[in-house]
């Protein structure tokens, strides 16, 4: 089975962006210090965010699976990326994050060993993860 | 330089997430065929829309750089992927997006040749798509 995800999107200005996914509406844009009118989260930290998002899920489908306890969770993320290519002044580093750090914090009475295979599972099944991690063919064409 | 872009997330319930960046606040969930409450995006819808909005900033960038008009764009994306692996029925498929397609419609009257230009230079240049297209690490851990 296949399931296909779709986006549209348009710019209100040359940094804010408006994005409609069936009937939900995402506002995104770059703060001040990055050009921007700061009318909404930038793109990187909507990474970050659909990541959280997708751990979360899968992190409970996982629990179930496992009848491994888990009255909830709470993640903490962070990413560091050099803007020298983005903004056209450098092309040494690349444009992305280098890397993508997450702690999560599940409530839990789990022991430690089972900890450890409900995170490795997650990581594995998570869809985010898998197209951060590994490499996802983007293909770009004009209308 | 290295800029660091960071969130918090905790779960609402085992599909919501509530994600702040910043001032931001992201609600993410799945939609109830999913098994979600459907209250916004769920997380590879967002993925599309962080691609989006990466796109109209690095796109802008560009123009400018190359004196190329752009009053705006528009942008249509999509990708598929396979549940199985994600909801542990199968391992075959990857768990992420197995392609995700781009269609951009800029408002301008660039010839084809400049068009292609700007389009391979923003498809580098991108954060997002650099960490779509290349391996990313995520490093997991437990708090």
């Amino acid at each position: 089975m296949k399931l296909k995800f779709a986006a549209k999107a348009s710019s209100a200005n040359p940094t804010k962006t408006v994005v409609t996914a069936r009937n939900f509406q995402i506002i995104i844009d770059e703060p001040k210090d990055l050009g921007g009118t700061d009318d909404g989260a930038n793109p990187v930290e909507y990474v970050l965010g659909a990541l959280a998002g997708c751990l979360n899920v899968v992190g409970h489908v996982v629990a179930k699976e496992m009848n491994m306890p888990l009255n909830g969770l709470s993640i903490e993320l962070e990413g560091d990326l050099d803007p020298a290519k983005f903004m056209g002044k450098s092309a040494k580093e690349r444009a992305g994050y280098q890397e993508i750090r997450v702690k999560i914090t599940p409530d839990t009475t789990a022991d430690i060993e089972t900890l450890g295979q409900w995170l490795a599972a997650i990581e594995e099944r998570c869809p985010v993860s898998d197209n951060l991690q590994n490499p996802t063919p983007v293909k770009i064409t004009l209308a």
